[in-house]
């Protein structure tokens, strides 16, 4: 993508009520644009970011045998009302048809999936069953300032399963957090997993914590890695040493990019989701739920991994392989690397811009934060280009040929 | 994927209030569920052939020069005023927050594009700008009965293009009726470009009808292919001699599919979109828009494309490459060569389920209509499968070799 052509380019002045880190880095960069509070736009370098990162959590939860599916945002008012949420469930938005009738604007998904398993779940030989969707959800929550963190809409992956009994709920559960694990690290996130309160559902609940000043949470842990509790719910206190001799507990402020929950029975009871079990029996399955924050985690990432120049991308999620500049009189050298590129599979932005000094291209490139920069200047010999990767200080003069394999295999 | 394990499979009884073809079709085949009136779940088979139309479309708007962006649901009142649509958009869903504000829930977006274009297009050296996204979109529609042909929650690809004349917008819309009829074909609908009344913004539009029984709009055309106009506002009537000598016009009720539409500079001059031209002056952007309904198009596919038996899929959107039926004790065999399919990425729905008849199969297969089915048996000679086409009568008895070839090239 050249880009002269981007639409969405870094500018200098952000909007005075934008507070949040993330919210900042990534309007300045170009990768969003505020609608209304707690909204943002996805301009062509955000919805980038945004797919990677939902396709390597596709990926994962493919793998964990779940199937995906595609639920609606207007919602059936009758099943909420048969959870007794329609007015218990504080940042439901509602909407009125010109028809004389509600819907509930999704803000999570039992009330429609549910109902749904319902009609196909009815033996113990149809589950366990998973499914999952990745789409928007819509809250009407009270604070709305920390960018892609907290949104009134917001993208989503969650995951429901069904099962016999708890012990193969149980199974599944400690299966996804490995999963969980996995996937927050392929997203370049340190996410400690975190005992939480399991509200009216269950005794307990996991949530993947990842630890940022300007986070909502607060978390009492052990960083060798055998403790970390919610403070909502921790009994301990910060200081105290670590059962296992790992040194202090440290309280600290974090941000929630996913959470895993075991629903059990609450909503198969709601719904009369029962199953015949291997001796004829008719039984309430039981639930678990596991959510991941799409957009919030878009917002994580830049929340943490940046520097005073801009957004660091992890490689993973980074909305291009490589950032190309030309430099003075090079245009055409640049133009036939561009190219090689292309042929090459190479995702690469090119900055061909004529009338932009090369300064200003390499602010942009930092701020904007492509894993890897390559330049092409007239001092450039002939089949060699600058590379610098952008977490690293130094530049080299490289072959193309082995920067191509450098960034094939990222 | 095993149809054993599939979330979602064929019904023989469907709902009563059900009374268009394609959802009928595609709720008994295991495709969508009804939540509320005029608004679908799609299930894993139903999100396949989504995907597979969404993917279809973005490959044809990224060729034609346009880049993709995913825009809000939750909108800005103050940008719906300034258009003066807030009272007079009659499909309009309002969502009140608890926190006293309004948002428009969108039913289209140039009340959030335009101004965004606005921070980016300068000089003519920012245009021609096209972008699109493939969102859903909501509108309180008073009739919803038609299935997936008029959802009041309806997936939609949208692109506006932002011109510095008219006549650059024309050369433009020239080339998109071209990709559009490309996009059309390669989805499998025989699409009528149709001329229609251009609404208060322009003489004319152009609208994509699709020739069906249960259509909503109705269109005046020659079979020639030089005159379609919409009886909205055609002037001539059924039976008229063409023109160009090809026989008589006929009226027939069709589906909109799709519609591109000169927006000229109505939303430009709502919302100060100006560029500087070559000479200075400042001028108001030219824009055009370009609708097509996914989930309409695949509601219309639905429609269209059907027998007594059920649907039959368009190889270019179906939901699997093929259907693969195991009968009697046929089961290592058919567990092999799902492997080998598997193993040259053919994507394969195997009905591999023990307590179901031939015949159940062979319907269900029928049902879901995907283009290919291969069915293996005792009586099967090894390395051989009966290789049948779902809009054809005969079987043949092939090499896997050969029909993995087939399966690969469609």
């Amino acid at each position: 993508m050249k880009y002269s052509k981007l639409f969405g380019k870094t500018i200098k002045e952000i909007p005075k009520d934008e507070v949040s880190i993330n919210s900042q880095l990534l309007i300045k960069a170009g990768f969003i644009r505020k609608e209304v509070a707690g909204v943002y736009n996805f301009l062509p370098l955000g919805l980038r970011v945004l797919n990677k990162i939902s396709n390597i959590i596709r990926e994962e939860m493919n793998n964990s045998g779940a199937q995906e599916l595609l639920l609606v945002s207007l919602q059936n008012k009758a099943n909420w009302e048969k959870t007794d949420r329609w007015n218990n469930f504080d940042a439901l938005f509602k909407v009125k048809s010109r028809y004389d009738f509600e819907y509930a604007l999704g803000p999570t998904h039992e009330e429609v999936l549910v109902p749904l398993a319902n009609e196909f779940v009815n033996s113990y030989r149809d589950l366990p069953l998973k499914l999952y969707q990745i789409q928007n959800k819509f809250r009407d929550e009270a604070r709305s300032k920390a960018g892609l963190l907290r949104g009134r809409e917001f993208l989503m992956k969650d995951l429901y399963s069904f099962h016999e009994s708890e012990e193969d709920l149980m199974k599944y559960y400690e299966q996804m957090k490995k999963v969980y694990k996995k996937t927050f690290l392929r997203l370049g996130l340190s996410a400690i997993e975190t005992v939480a309160s399991g509200g009216t559902f269950s005794d307990f609940s996991h949530e993947y914590q990842v630890i940022c000043e300007s986070g909502e949470d607060e978390i009492i842990y052990c960083s060798g890695g055998d403790y970390a509790q919610n403070t909502e719910i921790a009994k301990v206190k910060e200081g105290k040493e670590c059962d296992l001799g790992h040194g202090p507990l440290k309280k600290v402020k974090t941000i929630e990019v996913g959470n895993i929950f075991p629903l059990k029975d609450k909503f198969s009871k709601a719904f009369g989701l029962t199953f015949k079990d291997k001796n004829g029996k008719e039984k309430h399955a039981i639930m678990g739920c596991y959510g991941i924050g799409i957009s919030r985690a878009m917002g994580t990432i830049a929340e943490v991994h940046n520097d005073e120049k801009g957004i660091i991308w992890p490689k993973s999620v980074a909305p291009f392989d490589c950032h190309l500049l030309v430099l003075g009189n090079a245009r055409d050298k640049a133009d036939k690397i561009y190219k090689e590129l292309i042929d090459a599979s190479v995702d690469a932005l090119y900055d061909d811009r004529e009338d932009v000094s090369a300064g200003q291209k390499f602010s942009d490139a930092d701020l904007i934060g492509i894993p890897a920069r390559l330049v092409v200047s007239e001092k450039t010999p002939d089949g060699k280009i600058e590379y610098k990767e952008r977490n690293k200080d130094k530049a080299e003069i490289l072959d193309l040929d082995k920067i191509v394999k450098k960034l094939q295999s990222a």
